[in-house]
């Protein structure tokens, strides 16, 4: 590995040869290799490992594209694509939080809107502006766009269970009324999508993969 | 893991519940998790390991989105994103080519068009015209959109290697003229971009992450 000092004096030569907004973008774009590093949940469908948050990124996206007919018609594909790329950068400074873990959200909203500060703050000022906006609106989920993303976000790893035999449900002892808690955003992006987690769960439980819900 | 009669029942109940065509969709969907586990040559900046083609592709599509505005005017970013993001995906069934192998170039290209029929196929079918063409473009990169894309994917290894004093160049015994060779492209999406590898390379040379030209 190259010495911080190495690696600054290459990012000065790049101010000097191009631009010093050039070697800036490039200092964001190679401090965010290090979300190829932020291990999730979920197991790889062949469960021979957990996925990172680098390849969860791009398999939202895929998924995205994949399935944007189910999405409202105003959603704009695009910044969909922008939201899920951007959207777990933050977990570079701030960490995975386990959806169904109670206790490691106790501070999250604080790591990660530091996580944000830094983070975007590496880029040229408007640059840094456009993105936090993007970031703070994927967060916020109110917006046609964010409600769809965030759908892709949920049901990804929700697939990644039903198709291991609940792998991660059986791993952390989850049971259906806390999934069905936890996907009950997925209507806010498509309603057609939110039936077929509802089927799905329930042939999960039927299937052995997911424990019956605790008040059953 | 689920055995693939398991996989094939839950598939079909989602082609009851919802329509065949979402449970297409899916299967790709599902089907292109396996991206995951393609390795590729380039190491993380960190070097803990090789970077693989799912988290590769997501790079270069926050690569596109930070530096877009080097490309040129009538580049329409959404679809260079697309297009960095389905670029590897042939690779699940037809594996990585190391840049600087020209070896094992042989047959390559017969091996990804029959992935490229296998895994598009999987999905209904006027999308999988959609992608397929558009896959196509990227490879033909004759179009700017296509062009910026192959930009993209020939920095980032580029930028490791770098970064890395020349992790995978030494690993091969890569001279400067074969990067030369093999990065000239870049200027058919960005002379300005090029022109910063080019200077780049000089600096790699002088401080021992690259050996000169053979013929210097």
């Amino acid at each position: 590995m190259l010495s911080s000092e190495t690696k600054d004096e290459i990012f000065d030569l790049i101010g000097q040869t191009v631009t010093p907004r050039l070697s800036d973008q490039l200092r964001f774009v190679l401090e965010i290799d290090k979300l190829k590093t932020i291990i999730r949940q979920t197991p790889l469908l062949d469960i021979s490992r957990r996925e990172n948050d680098a390849e969860h990124s791009w398999h939202l996206a895929m998924m995205a594209m994949m399935l944007a007919e189910y999405a409202a018609p105003d959603v704009r594909l695009e910044r969909v694509l922008r939201m899920v790329l951007i959207h777990d950068i933050v977990e570079i400074d701030a960490g995975d939080t386990f959806l169904y873990d109670a206790t490691a959200e106790a501070g999250q909203e604080e790591r990660e809107q530091k996580a944000a500060d830094r983070l975007f703050g590496l880029l040229p000022k408007e640059q840094a502006v456009e993105f936090r906006s993007l970031w703070d609106e994927f967060e916020a989920h109110q917006s046609p766009d964010a409600r769809f993303a965030r759908t892709m976000d949920r049901m990804q790893p929700f697939l990644h269970n039903v198709f291991t035999g609940g792998h991660s449900w059986k791993h952390h002892g989850v049971t259906a009324d806390q999934v069905q808690k936890r996907m009950a955003v997925i209507a806010d992006g498509s309603t057609l999508l939110h039936g077929l987690v509802t089927r799905l769960i329930e042939e999960s439980v039927a299937r052995g993969f997911l424990l019956p819900s605790s008040s059953d």
